[in-house]
This record gives structure tokens, sequence and C-alpha cells, in this order.
């Protein structure tokens, strides 16, 4: 089998590496902004001048790998690539929020109609299953409700410990927690992404990311977590969905609650059903960890779920 | 497709009307010590005076699910039943412990050889993904560790909070909690004989219940949980496993930790590879609970994974 990978930045260089696991798939191409490069190597060299369509169109795939960043104006290049990708029964595998948070619907009918597999474990919780929790729990869920940003979570965490925002937010930066433009973590706007994705899967809805009501950590004020903290409070940023309303909130979280000891750059997501109420805790972020999403994906498409 | 439901007490009756989410199988019988029961139907009634294995040659069915009770002796007659079934092709779906944690490697090869599908996520945490989640968790991992046994974790809860032992345990008999005979909870057997399941599925190994080192917490003294309590840490009853050494023992856990927060009768799973550290919590009992462990596996089964 070949697959063609996109982007190849962190993500997509630790996926070039653990690909190799998979002795029946060859890496045939990786395509950047700046063109396909034939076959793999460490160092990116460009040996066609081409657009991520035209590198498909060339390479013939059987899978493509999805780890180019966020495009939230339309989702572009990523989204007519999956849908000319799906339509040829090619399977696609992303980490790539943005198409799934503005065009879920067009992407998973195309997928359906073409019996072509999509895989975007990464998109949420990166390595920690969330998306692919729902292939294995099937049934009617009634809430699911999590942190899904390491960024505001760390921020909250550290202002908890006695920082105030700006030096929390200085020290994500530092620690590489925060982007230097840290405006989407901050502000909500990156787990609206994600809980809208997530809400799409666990409801079987077609929302987007415009109809998710958020709100972010952005300059926050430390008396306001102080004074909580001595009523045994934690504040988190806590994003939920019960199918219908889709939210991001900074909410109070007591003690008893699974969220509570949910600390620093750690993610978790609470699933709530009337059978059970289940909680899933790990790693948000990082290269190895979307990448070891991406690679769960692959796992499950090569039909290697038997145990 | 026909189901032949071993067992009828509480988790059975459960999973006979879960079934019904699935249009296309039919519950052709119900097979219990009584004898086999043809069709459905609420009351038990014994239709034919025959064995597990007799029922299993008159119904023919494409799977069994097996809720019949534990026995511990020799996993009959359920490892037996297994063995024919996985043979012929049936698939085999199961909530008993027994006989995976004395016979794991003679099963799961029967399962391989003839390409029958094999569940088993009810046998360890009842409905929360343990067994499951290494269907979508692929690679390497160096350790597992969990809090496996309602029963203890609620009596070292409870003492935790000032009870002591006896009335601890008394309590949890009154709630259900606790069996009347509570010696193999109590003792550690029931953790040693889940960790012994998964240590088999997250290591690829061939254990038995024989290989697990285990301890339990009978007549525990509550100035020990008073004592450390005063130092932040709690004594939880943690069942451990990397692959070789595998074991049930009373251990401290301080706050930091994500098996802390693990209360009453909630149970808890720590998945650790170089990757990431994920922790899944949920509960690990309860009649629907364990029946929804089985209607995931029916889920896997029938192939309806696609999100």
């Amino acid at each position: 089998m070949k697959a063609l990978l996109c982007g190849f930045g962190n993500v997509g260089r630790a996926f070039a590496e653990m690909i190799e696991s998979f002795p029946d798939i060859t890496l045939s191409g990786v395509v950047t902004r700046k063109g396909l490069m034939l076959g793999k190597n460490r160092e990116f060299k460009t040996h066609r001048e081409v657009s991520v369509l035209e590198a498909f169109h060339e390479i013939k795939p059987d899978i493509i790998v999805d780890t180019m960043s966020a495009n939230y104006k339309d989702g572009e290049p990523s989204y007519s690539l999956y849908l000319s990708a799906l339509n040829e029964g090619t399977a696609v595998i992303t980490v790539n929020k943005a198409p799934l948070s503005l065009h879920y619907s067009e992407i998973v009918n195309a997928s359906k109609k073409h019996n072509a597999f999509l895989g975007f474990q990464g998109t949420v919780m990166s390595g920690t299953p969330s998306i692919n929790l729902r292939r294995i729990m099937p049934g009617q869920i009634s809430q699911i409700k999590g942190i899904l940003n390491g960024t505001t979570n760390y921020i909250l965490t550290r202002m908890y410990e006695g920082l105030d925002y700006d030096n929390a937010l200085r020290e994500a930066q530092e620690k590489g927690y925060a982007e230097r433009d840290p405006e989407l973590d901050v502000n909500g706007f990156d787990a609206a992404a994600k809980i809208t994705i997530l809400t799409n899967v666990f409801f079987n809805t077609s929302k987007t990311i415009k109809d998710v009501k958020f709100e972010g950590i952005k300059g926050i004020n430390s008396s306001l977590i102080k004074e909580k903290k001595e009523k045994g409070i934690k504040m988190k940023l806590v994003a939920k969905s019960n199918g219908k309303d889709v939210s991001v909130t900074l909410s109070e979280i007591n003690e008893n609650e699974p969220l509570y000891s949910v600390d620093y750059v750690t993610n978790a997501l609470e699933i709530i059903s009337e059978i059970q109420n289940i909680t899933i805790i790990g790693p948000g972020a990082g290269p190895k960890n979307a990448a070891y999403g991406a690679l769960s994906d692959l796992h499950i498409f090569r039909g290697k779920m038997m145990l």
C-alpha cells in the first residue's frame, strides 16, 4: 500500500518514523507548500513544484495522511484534497482540525458514499483515545464534557498555584505549551473546534464551529481563581455538548468531579450515558502524540483491531 | 445471525434486552444449568434438559454470549464450550473471567486458528473500555496499572473516611457491592484474574492466574489508613504488570497520581507507554455495565466500528 504524507513539520516527521512499524505500507511521497518530495528522506527536498492536489494525482496513494496546519478560513487545501481522495476510494487519515470543524458532514458523507476509510483521532486529544473511543462504545450518549485545550489548562493550573495571567502565559510560551500568538488557544476557539468534531461523532450531528458558543480565559483575574480556590473549587475551561447545545465555558469544578484533578497540559473527556459515566485522561498535544493518533487510525484501517 | 445466550442471571437478562438494538441478530436460545430455553422469554423455561455443550450443538449459533458465573476450578463448562465454538468458527463473547484467566492462550489460539471472533471486554471493568482499548491503541506498552476491584476499593474508601474494616465490609454487603461470601474480592483473587487477562492482551503473553503474586485487604488495620491519610496518602489495592511481573498489592498512592481520586466502586486503568500515559476511569461492575461490555464486543464483531 502506498501512502502520501501531507505536511512535514514535527508531527509529519514523527509520523514518517512511526509508519515504519507497518511493513506493508510504503511512504511514496511527502507534499508540503513547497511541493512534492518523492519517497522518504529526513530533510525535505522538492522534486516537483506542485500543489497538494496535483501531488495526490501524481502519486495515486491508497492512503493520505494530513499533518498540515489548520486553516480555519476554509479548511483548504485539505478540504478539497479529502473530497478528491475519498471520492476515489482513497483512505484519509488526518490530525488537522480545520476541515472537520468546518465541513464535517460533507467529508463524512463522501467517506460513507465511497466506503473509504476516514480516521481523525489526532484532531482531538492527539493520541489519547477520544474520537476512536466511539468506535468501541456503541449506543446512545447523553452528554460529553472535557478539557480539550492544554494551553489554557496549563495557564489555569499555574494561576491556581499563584501566578497571574501574564506570567502564566509567558511560562507556557517558554515551555512550548503556548504559541507566540496564543490567540486561538486562549480565546477558546481551539477547544470549540474540538468539541464540534466530538459532537458530530458522538451524537451523529452535522455541527460546524459556528454552532458553538465559546469563551476563553484571556486576561482572567487572579483574584477570581483565588477566591474559588478557598471554596475548594477550580476554574477550568470546559467544552460541553449534549448534541444540541455545544459550548466552551470557564466553569467551576468541584473536588468530586473527574475533571478536578486534570491539571497542566493534560486533557480529559467525560462520556456520560444512561449506563455509565467514563472519563479518559491523557496528553492532548505533542508531535509524537498526534502522530500516534494517526498511527492508531492506520491500525484500525488496516484491520489490525483483532486481539 | 443466531445467538445463544449462556446464563440468565442479572447480566444475561440485561444483555437479552440490549441485544434488541441489533435487528440482524436473533436470540435463538438461552442455556443455564437447568437446560435450554428456545427463543426468548422474560422468565426462564426449560424446553430441553441438556448441557451447555449439547445446547450449542442443537442451536448451531453464529455467536455465543457467556454470562455464566466464574468457575475458577477449571473454567468449565465455559472453557470446553469456547473451544468447540471457536473450532467451528462461531464467535465467542464473554464476561466470564474464569476461562480466560486460566486458559488464555488455548482460547486465543483457537480464535486465531479458525479466524473466529473472540470478545471479552466485560471480563475486566465491565463496560468501561479496557480490553477493547487495546484494539484502538497499537504499539508497545511499558506498564499497566489499575484499580480493578470495586468491592475492595469501596471498603478502602470508606475506611479512609473513618470506618473500620468490619463496618466498611458490612456496608458494602448491604449496598450490594460485596457478596455474602466476599472472599474472592477481599483476598485479591478477583483483581488477580483481571490483571492476568489484561497482561495477556497488552503484552501478548500467556500468563495464567498462577503467575500473579497477589494480596488482599482482609482485616487491614484502620490505624494504618489513618496514619497514611495524615501524610496525604491513600492506600489502594493496585493491580500492576509490565508483562513479566504481575501483581496485586496494597499500595500507597499520592495525590498527584491518576489513581488517587478513584474512589468507592469506581475502577481505573493506567496505560503507560513511551509516547503517553493515559488513564480510563469508570464503573467496574453492575449487570447493565457488564452487559454493555458484551454489547460493545458485538458492535465490533458486526463491523460497526466505522464512524
